[in-house]
């Protein structure tokens, strides 16, 4: 069915109609802008947008798993600052190539994605678009002022720790990548078995709100902390940047998982590499001051990976013979267009 | 300059520099998501996201206007909450062929707006596009319980009302295209003298947070009220449908300017179609029970164009000569990309 035979407010009533279950709340919502909960407690807004062609490609990613990525992405920001999610708000620019059924295999990710993190959707807003699929997610969150993580909250001598590990999102678009040149150059089916791992990661990862229990069960308040968006690398510096601290960040010590590390090999691809530089891993990089060293060990999801130091030190990779590098974010890649 | 040369980071930086000196609250901004300040009085929030091709044209919209408008589009919708616009969160989508002074061009429309309604962006980021230009801004606004303003609140026989007149956008649009397709095929330059005032409410929109004061002065509480984004008919068909109400609009009260009529003479176009259809008046529509028809009455900047009836008789435009024709929403319209 096309969309122009349903309409717009037609298909928007349909795509909202599967959320009511879910407006617990006696607040308005759906209305020219959502009224959060009154209270005492400060709320945390954020919003992501993503496009087509550069954060997601639709030959290989499902659109409803792009539903819930997208809001996984936006939940993750509201994670990184200790704080639980609660609402979102999506706006969705699509073309005519898109049928209903896709958008509503889209929203169904969406739901999904409301259903596991335990959120409302409430704004919801299509667009004509002329090129191609664009999205838009902002998500509210809740927290107490004293639980809050600021990116700039690190202090000299903290530890460094992730949660998770880390490049196995991006192996899994390597392998997703290989196979479409390979489909399109010869059309061989795409061969994905035995990357189940990584493609999980890549197509259906998941927001580490599980993290924000373990803090609170282990008594860990993170000096600072930030979500792995574009790459350890970029989000490490803008930690040191917003602390005003250096770090040293000891390569072997990175989590990677033997899967990723198979595929890597398989790939020749190195692994630090994709550690440090993939995006879309959704783990959560954190400080502690080292009296929560004991705490932090506890936790087999943690990973001590380094320690922060003064700023004029800088922020390096300690490499396993003691050298250092110079930590450096990837640079912006311009697109034409 | 390139803005590969300059980085995103560093770029991002610039542009919030800018944004300091309004940094008042001590609340922390420019991290993973933005902390609303705390306090018992309901936030709302709400996102729009303009795309370049749908919603605006570079070839004669300049970039500053442009950002400004962006935000005029999400502070209108907290508007038509009854709500005072706070805190803006802004993601910009940018192809290679923009350059740094560009997207600063942008930013200080983002500027202008933010010293115009009084607000503070918390929020900014920038991502690569391989397509056109794409906005995103999400406002998010403060109000007390008791002035909240809904869509689903209009009663039967509430009169309905308009801030200001209708469809002087859209002719601005009708000009500025007209003379791109004639510039195009014969390179004459642009005539636009003597169409400052549709032009500048195409450009330069406002939102129309003055009337919120008015309201206020007056003690008029609306019972509904939505802003008019798409057109006369879509918003007033929202209210009829969220209430559960009918509606008769007669169509010579609908606010039309001397100089729209004038433009739409020209131009061989019905105002009133300009008026129903044309979207980017960002001017308030709202009802009010009749009880506060003598102070609606007393407004210079308010006109009654009809009154809301049972919802069994339908929504209705009714003629001068008094006959009834049905209100219909402007369709989806597909867009091949």
């Amino acid at each position: 069915m096309d969309i122009s035979e349903i309409g717009k407010f037609a298909l928007l009533d349909r795509l909202n109609a599967g959320f009511e279950a879910r407006q617990q709340t006696s607040l308005k919502t759906f209305d020219d802008a959502a009224v959060i909960a009154a209270s005492n407690r400060p709320k945390q807004v954020c919003s992501v947008i993503l496009l087509e062609g550069i954060h997601f490609n639709l030959v290989y990613m499902p659109l409803k798993h792009l539903g819930c990525k997208a809001v996984t992405h936006a939940v993750s920001k509201i994670a990184a600052m200790n704080a639980l999610p609660r609402q979102i708000l999506v706006s969705l620019g699509i073309s005519s190539r898109f049928s209903v059924a896709d958008v509503e295999s889209f929203y169904e990710g969406i739901r999904a994605a409301c259903l596991m993190y335990e959120l409302e959707l409430v704004e919801n807003n299509l667009v004509a678009s002329m090129t191609g699929m664009t999205i838009s997610v902002t998500a509210v969150g809740e927290a107490s002022e004293e639980s809050l993580c600021y990116k700039s909250g690190a202090k000299v001598n903290d530890l460094v720790c992730i949660s998770g590990n880390l490049g196995a999102a991006y192996m899994g678009l390597q392998v997703l990548e290989r196979e479409r040149r390979i489909f399109e150059s010869s059309h061989t089916q795409p061969k994905l078995e035995g990357y189940d791992y990584v493609l999980q990661k890549q197509l259906h990862p998941q927001a580490r709100l599980d993290i924000l229990k373990i803090f609170e069960d282990n008594e860990i308040k993170p000096a600072s902390m930030t979500a792995i968006v574009d790459g350890l690398a970029s989000d490490m510096l803008h930690i040191c940047k917003q602390s005003d601290v250096g770090a040293r960040i000891y390569l072997e010590k990175i989590p990677i998982s033997s899967e990723t590390f198979a595929v890597c090999e398989e790939m020749n691809f190195d692994a630090v590499t994709a550690a440090l530089n993939g995006g879309d891993d959704f783990e959560l990089l954190f400080t502690v001051p080292v009296s929560l060293h004991e705490a932090i060990k506890g936790v087999p999801e943690f990973e001590i990976i380094g320690y922060t130091c003064d700023n004029s030190q800088g922020a390096c990779l300690v490499t396993p013979e003691g050298n250092e590098l110079k930590i450096k974010a990837q640079g912006w890649t311009s697109i034409s267009g």
